[in-house]
């Protein structure tokens, strides 16, 4: 009776040291960005993110999830999100279009939205477990375009490199044959004369048109970002520069700028785009990310050929120099922030057959390794993985030549069922040679009909609910 | 010969004195603001104030403008604008619409955008004309929604005073009509309930279809002015909030508002929309602004009956709030803006004969004086003018009952000819009764084919230069 009393007092000491230390480390929020490039599937990413945590304790299947397992979640909310100015993730439309006869895909989100849960759940570390304390997380997801991620180097480039670094992209043959009369005008222009604004917004238009084209095109590698989504710049000078040729590069370093000319003009915009651009997003947003998910389309980079695949190969490399540890490391430097974990996902893991999904893997792995030859990042956990955010297939098998091989189903846009072989993945970067002799295939499948009430079908969405938030809800 | 002597050297040093003075005083740079309310011509305004200005010395027709008069103007340019986030003022646009064949009215500006002229002229004051001194005036023109101006006395307004202004506008018959589900949808929305953010989004989102049906109906004073022009906040909760009826205001002013209701979260929302909107504009633009240009089109009011004509009045009188002497006035307090010089001006002027024109003056300075019974600007000299910034029309004279009478005659938007006589303007606010018996009927014309190179033609547009720059190109 004596130690049970001294041990309640004990513990009542401890419990109250533990809510005084749990207030103090504010484990209590969580900030997720997630961004993918063009086409990768962010919509349907963060509504399937959403969809699971929701009926996470109804019909959602998420057994690696351990709060899930361990039953210690007890239920999440939607609540209004912090910043008012900002966009509202819309997750019930995208939920209207998935119910929709037939479903459709959610609509493609332009610009930076937002969506905040309430995760409530049972404590299970340390001494908290004896005591079955409740605990609150807030989870801010926070949708962002990929385009702005791809500007993030910009801020330790002056404008001659990066004007060399986008004169190579554009020598490419691929681009080169869609950037119309920009080369011929851009080379034409006088950079001394006097700075003609008409002359360089109408450049400007050629060479966002060329962006534009590259984008419908399928290539990501897009500089800089906002030209393609503008918003409220639309029409603003900070908008009306472009990148110089190799030869004004060299010639304007040798003389300085005179002040008015276009060659000024162009500098001014260049840095002006720098600041009032490309630095607020990062100091109003980026520096509160705690997580970052980058969505990834390797399928339809390899459906669209060589050009394609190396460029989204170029693309993750431009956009890991921002995470690499070491002095390329801008986003330490300039913005201190908190991200200690990099989720890359492969999307649409559910066009190709389960067993090619561990090479989908591999193969993301080889172009992120390939890129940076090894990934050094301070204090960030890593992690790739594919995933199928809404599943839109089933897997079935058929005899092929004698054999059983494994086929996807599915159905098309117009509702047709489709039974297909879609091919193997490749488990590592294909080389020049290969492209020579073969090319992809994947199909696009419809989304699946919800039965009513269900969660969304899925695969690994568990993985990564674990990886993102199974450490803060321990 | 010695008193030349001294005289000179007397003289060098006043020139030194003077030169010295002039950059101390920064004289040189003159920021202009032009608004205007839905439909009054600022793009029109614009494009022939710019098109006066280049053409000054050439073909523009400006006898009130002084240093034309007096020969003294060197020549104006376009220049590179100051803030290279803003829209560029599209004057070549305007002006390829105005020459096209047959001509249009230039399209209309959303949001925010700037032009800035450089001024070159011979000095005519104190002793620097002596010396042909050169100088040069920097003009930004600075073009903005007129519903940003009405949104200014939110600032001093909590959401239950704001409420029952809106409220008072909605209660009129002709505005209830288009108010649609909204009254019932508000009024059966539970305050004290936990908040219900789908809820408030949809009551917000019919809410703001009655504010663009009262705009496409010709009324002026909506509020919030961005719910009519959301740019990058469309689908951002901020702008997810409405005004409360008086029953429903007295009963919230009673209790607390609940953390977390939907009192709570239209309050907050509210209080975002204040600091976070409506605040930034007046301080990263508004309080650089030196003068002021108001645009009315009394005519098409005049046009659209009593309602209509008295909602203009009440945007006035609200607008007026703004910059009103003494206690109230928000601007001075809050933004110490350095505004020392306001000009309403009627627009349109060419809609009606010359001999009406002084009433259409007469006309806008009673809703002036009629809405704040008395004018007392702090330092701030006001004028009221008519003009017509691209005169569309040519007066003529016809014999009816056998009198001469004024006559108007241009084309139509087809293209074809009117004569007409387009009736008196009142030469103050019609009272009630007058209404029941009369209406007015003003006609719409096309812009004229103007002559190759010629300055625009316009009505009294030379009065409102010298207005604005008159005292700062002496």
């Amino acid at each position: 009776m004596k130690n049970y009393l001294k041990n309640s007092h004990f513990i009542d000491k401890v419990k109250q040291n533990v809510k005084v230390t749990g207030a103090r480390l504010a484990d209590r929020h969580l900030n997720l960005a997630v961004t993918g490039l063009s086409g990768s599937g962010k919509t349907a990413f963060i509504t399937s993110l959403v969809n699971q945590l929701l009926e996470a304790n109804d019909s959602a299947e998420l057994p690696f999830f351990s709060v899930v397992r361990e039953e210690r979640l007890y239920g999440v909310k939607r609540e209004a999100q912090p910043n008012l100015s900002l966009r509202r993730f819309e997750y019930e439309r995208a939920m209207q279009a998935l119910d929709a006869q037939p479903a459709c895909w959610p609509e493609s989100t332009t610009g930076i939205s937002q969506v905040r849960l309430h995760i409530r759940y049972k404590k299970n570390r340390g001494l908290s477990r004896y005591f079955s304390e409740d605990a609150l997380l807030i989870l801010d997801i926070t949708d962002y375009p990929g385009e702005w991620l791809l500007d993030l180097p910009l801020l330790e480039m002056d404008f001659a490199q990066w004007s060399q670094h986008c004169d190579q992209e554009l020598l490419s043959p691929e681009r080169m044959q869609l950037a119309g009369e920009f080369v011929t005008l851009r080379d034409s222009l006088d950079l001394t004369a006097k700075g003609d604004e008409l002359a360089l917004k109408h450049i400007a238009s050629v060479y966002t048109e060329y962006l534009n084209q590259c984008r419908s095109a399928g290539f990501q590698l897009l500089q800089p970002g906002r030209f393609i989504l503008p918003g409220e710049l639309a029409g603003a000078p900070v908008l009306d520069f472009f990148p110089l040729s190799d030869v004004q590069v060299q010639q304007t370093s040798q003389r300085g700028a005179v002040k008015g000319s276009n060659q000024n003009l162009l500098h001014k915009r260049y840095e002006h785009y720098q600041e009032q651009v490309v630095k607020p997003f990062y100091t109003q947003h980026f520096k509160r990310f705690d997580r970052q998910v980058v969505l990834v389309d390797c399928l339809s980079a390899l459906n669209n050929g060589r050009a394609h695949f190396n460029d989204l190969q170029r693309a993750l490399n431009w956009l890991l120099t921002s995470f690499e540890y070491g002095k390329s490391n801008i986003l330490s430097r300039l913005f201190d922030p908190k991200i200690d974990k990099l989720i890359f996902a492969a999307s649409k893991a559910d066009h190709v057959t389960p067993d090619q999904q561990s090479n989908l893997v591999k193969l993301l792995d080889s172009m992120l390794h390939n890129a940076r030859k090894q990934m050094q990042f301070d204090g960030v956990a890593t992690e790739s993985t594919a995933i199928a955010a809404i599943r839109a297939s089933q897997a079935g098998k058929a005899v092929h030549q004698g054999e059983d091989i494994q086929i996807l189903q599915g159905t098309d846009a117009q509702g047709t069922p489709i039974r297909m072989f879609p091919g193997d993945v490749p488990a590592k970067c294909p080389g020049d040679n290969f492209w020579l002799t073969q090319g992809f295939d994947f199909p696009r499948f419809a989304p699946p009909q919800r039965l009513e009430q269900q969660a969304l079908p899925h695969i690994r969405m568990d993985r990564v609910l674990e990886f993102i938030l199974g450490d803060k809800i321990r």
